[in-house]
């Protein structure tokens, strides 16, 4: 199951899962100035990272807004990319939160569990209910991919909907709750389900409630740096138990920038890969 | 404001929204005889409906699922398809279902009101709360786009989380209260906002209430012919307030499917469009 080798992949590397959203703002001068267009640009620049990186983080998250925002173009980026991190032997995690039900659902699944766009993992949406994610199912089942359904986020007005108190307890809790139920059945010799859960770090106590309540649940956990998490945060809920991947896409990914040689971008992205991961390691 | 044209549209033409939610296997042989790539293929077949329904329906809504599952040339089938819509003169919504913070949901704004993706409406799903909608103001104010949040889905499940309850109303109803304060700086000459919602039409009577609730907000209804609404159904709603376009997809698109002659496609799918919308305006 997919979810055993991510955590794999995390217990033996490091939990850093690194963000490839790729603004082309981003891009250092000896790419920017290639006369090329701009998904080979930008498909140039994943690749060097992801050759850079692939030995020390545990997957990559793919942002498709960044690429859907270029087009036609972005889209081909898009698709080499996922191809590149998957030929490559890493773990790539389409962040697309995708919500659909019944035939539309089964449309998503085929679009991002195969063909030009495939995912080993994607995430969710899941406000529609059960309907939205079993589609999924049977790629699950079949094909070995997961999900990461979209459980407390890390946004300031995640409170708007998250946060309403129905029956005694908030909202995410009751998505938390169902997350759970439809995972019950994708369950990895880790003992993880294969059906996840998306929590931010912007509230560390919180997670480490939901790691606690939901012990079988792998988590994805957006937040880190640009969004005010820290290593510190995590280490609490990493000692217990090894539940979670960090990501982190703008705070790596433009660690080349104000550097006088940034020829060596791939190097610098490296150097703040492995900085991340010692923050965070370094308290467990 | 787009929400006063598809109000008069809906009141001039009909409150159709015919959805081009093409599969390969609804193309006519006569189509899919042709030696051509499937973009190709089912761009035609999007043109001729374009072409043969605009003077009586409202707006065409594109599910974006279905033209993902075809990857790269799905991708361009889209965004021929949206780029004829709007060549057209008729109003577009891209159903896209995308919702996310900050950077990202910029990145989705830039991808789907601008370039190749460009819709007049896109609907969207509000889980991650105001900071997954603000991203669009800017669209919605300079470039006079609109948005449909979803409130109430159509679907079985949608009660899984949607009819929690929580202080006295169910979960659906906070995100209606959302929508309509988002919606408060966008309303129109017609009196609506150009953030309006989707709203299922499994339940009738709940969506005549949520239309008494919020009498700003304008719907998109899914769920005529393939997911049980009527004509009837719809009709104590639209008397009162002309606040909805109701879409039909499978229901119109395949309505050559086992006629003896299928080169007639787009008559046959024109008569479906008036079949329903004599349906529901028959009730008015």
């Amino acid at each position: 199951m997919i979810i055993d080798n991510l955590y794999n992949e995390a217990k033996g590397k490091s939990p850093v899962c690194l963000g490839l959203d790729t603004d082309e703002s981003y891009l250092p001068k000896c790419i920017s100035d290639l006369g090329e267009g701009v998904a080979d640009k930008i498909f140039k620049f994943n690749k060097d990272i992801v050759d850079h990186t692939k030995d020390i983080v545990s997957c990559y998250k793919v942002q498709i807004a960044y690429y859907e925002a270029l087009g036609l173009e972005g889209m081909k980026a898009y698709a080499k990319t996922m191809d590149y991190i998957r030929e490559s032997g890493s773990i790539s995690i389409g962040d697309i939160k995708r919500g659909d039900i019944a035939a539309t659902g089964e449309k998503y699944a085929t679009g991002h569990f195969q063909g030009d766009f495939e995912a080993d993992i994607i995430t969710v949406n899941g406000y529609m209910g059960e309907d939205a994610i079993s589609p999924f199912y049977p790629y699950l089942k079949e094909k070995g991919k997961g999900l990461f359904v979209l459980l407390r986020t890390s946004n300031k007005s995640a409170v708007d909907l998250q946060d309403v108190e129905a029956g005694g307890q908030k909202v995410y809790l009751h998505m938390g709750d169902l997350i759970k139920k439809w995972g019950e059945g994708f369950i990895g010799e880790s003992g993880f389900s294969s059906i996840g859960s998306v929590v931010g770090l912007t509230y560390p106590d919180e997670f480490y409630m939901l790691s606690k309540t939901y012990p079988n649940m792998f988590f994805l956990v957006p937040g880190y740096g640009a969004q005010g998490g820290t290593g510190k945060d995590l280490a609490r809920i990493l000692k217990e138990s090894a539940c979670a991947v960090v990501n982190s896409s703008r705070g790596l990914i433009t660690a080349h920038k104000n550097k006088t040689e940034d020829t060596d971008y791939a190097q610098h992205i490296r150097n703040a890969a492995l900085a991340m991961k010692g923050d965070i390691t370094r308290w467990l």
